[in-house]
């Protein structure tokens, strides 16, 4: 099975420092990120949006495995996640992952698809890793 | 406080399907996905990387503040996260987030920077959300 890795540099420490990100893939590459991308408005990623990216991915990948699963085979799913940092004493905590899904699944009932989707939530590795709030609401379009 | 998002979307399911993930600031922008990139070796990014890229992002920024109220002011931090995704009976289980940081920081000692990394990796926001075994080796250079 495989491990996959990703660095994070910075040079300088506190609001003088500047972090730069890279993962293995190379689709971050020395990416900056810092205090303003993460907690000001200064546009560039953080690890909230990362982390969101990650559990996006997982969940709609193994409900679309789930589907495919269940003998469905034309569709398409977005999910939106959404992760929320809150202050914690002097510290921070990650306090919530929304996901919100759209989907289209030719031939699904309501019910199987809101059964199978609720088992992917509960299932993907990502939510498994996830020690917080996790919310799930769906919409399936005809 | 911020909440940061991402969207993944995939395009028919199990192997036949694609995946597609964006993030908020646009550092990922419709970035293919999927099986290959998770489970094999085809070039891509995947949500184990992603998870990997937040948490070494978060633990090295959380160090660097650390440092900064501790009264250091200038040096380097490299951090390395390894996430490992391990069957898991029928499913997948992520098992480990192995840090691994270089630091250079004029002026310390090797027992206080130990002890303020420790805490960086006890208290960042990231490691207090992964419900998996965290590990850190650090190596201080002169």
């Amino acid at each position: 099975m495989p491990t996959r890795t990703a660095t994070a540099r910075y040079d300088g420490f506190g609001k003088d420092g500047q972090g730069h990100l890279t993962t293995q893939s190379g689709v971050l590459a020395d990416q900056p990120y810092g205090f303003g991308t993460r907690f000001g408005d200064e546009p560039g990623t953080n690890p909230e949006e990362l982390a969101a990216a990650a559990h996006a991915g997982c969940f709609t990948m193994a409900l679309s495995f789930a589907l495919a699963g269940a003998g469905y085979s034309a569709g398409r799913l977005e999910t939106k996640a959404a992760v929320t940092l809150d202050k914690d004493g002097s510290g921070f905590t990650i306090t919530k992952s929304a996901l919100t899904l759209t989907a289209k699944v030719d031939g699904i009932e309501e019910s199987e698809f809101a059964r199978i989707a609720a088992e992917a939530k509960a299932n993907c590795p990502i939510s498994k890793l996830f020690n917080t709030e996790i919310t799930l609401e769906h919409k399936l379009e005809a």
